[in-house]
């Protein structure tokens, strides 16, 4: 039986589900993560959409602000990128049988 | 390199995602998860939160209803537990370099 997560981890980690409590920002971060080379850019990813550009560029910027999209500008395009650390704690706090991923991110706890 | 989710697969696993989008909710579901013989009444949990008992039970069944929560109730108390299943897919999701959990659960496809 783990420890239940204080306040404050609830209230970061929080920050990151609500990002992904949205259809489109969930697909937007599975098409980044099964994208070739593990990172894309917004031309690579709007064909997937029935969306303007500047929409989807909004929900890319919401998941980049909760952590859970990295983004690198190079030339013309900015390339987003899963954050793996984000993902694992976010992972960890639904694996309540397994201790040990909270043990590799004790600032979880 | 996974497979992107579908629009279908993302609608239904944001609603999910959805409702741990909130502090008090993800930390419910952690005293739930936390909690002796994993399973817990909201007399058990409300003492650790700052809240009236109909405001807890309010975000009991927002978890109960994206089926991240199953519900019993013995006698004069409802008994909240964790959805396992549920909890795979969503950490599943979050896993992109793994496939097998993906594979236990095709329905999130």
């Amino acid at each position: 039986m783990r420890e239940p997560l204080s306040a404050e981890s609830s209230a970061q980690l929080a920050t990151a589900f609500k990002a992904l409590g949205d259809p489109v920002r969930l697909r937007l971060l599975s098409l980044v993560a099964s994208h070739e080379g593990g990172e894309a850019c917004v031309c690579d990813i709007s064909g997937s959409f029935d969306l303007s550009q500047p929409t989807i560029s909004h929900h890319l910027k919401i998941l980049r602000e909760a952590g859970v999209l990295d983004c690198e500008r190079r030339g013309t395009w900015v390339y987003y990128r899963v954050v793996a650390p984000t993902l694992a704690q976010l992972s960890a706090v639904l694996s309540p049988e397994s201790s040990s991923p909270r043990a590799q991110a004790p600032t979880l706890r």
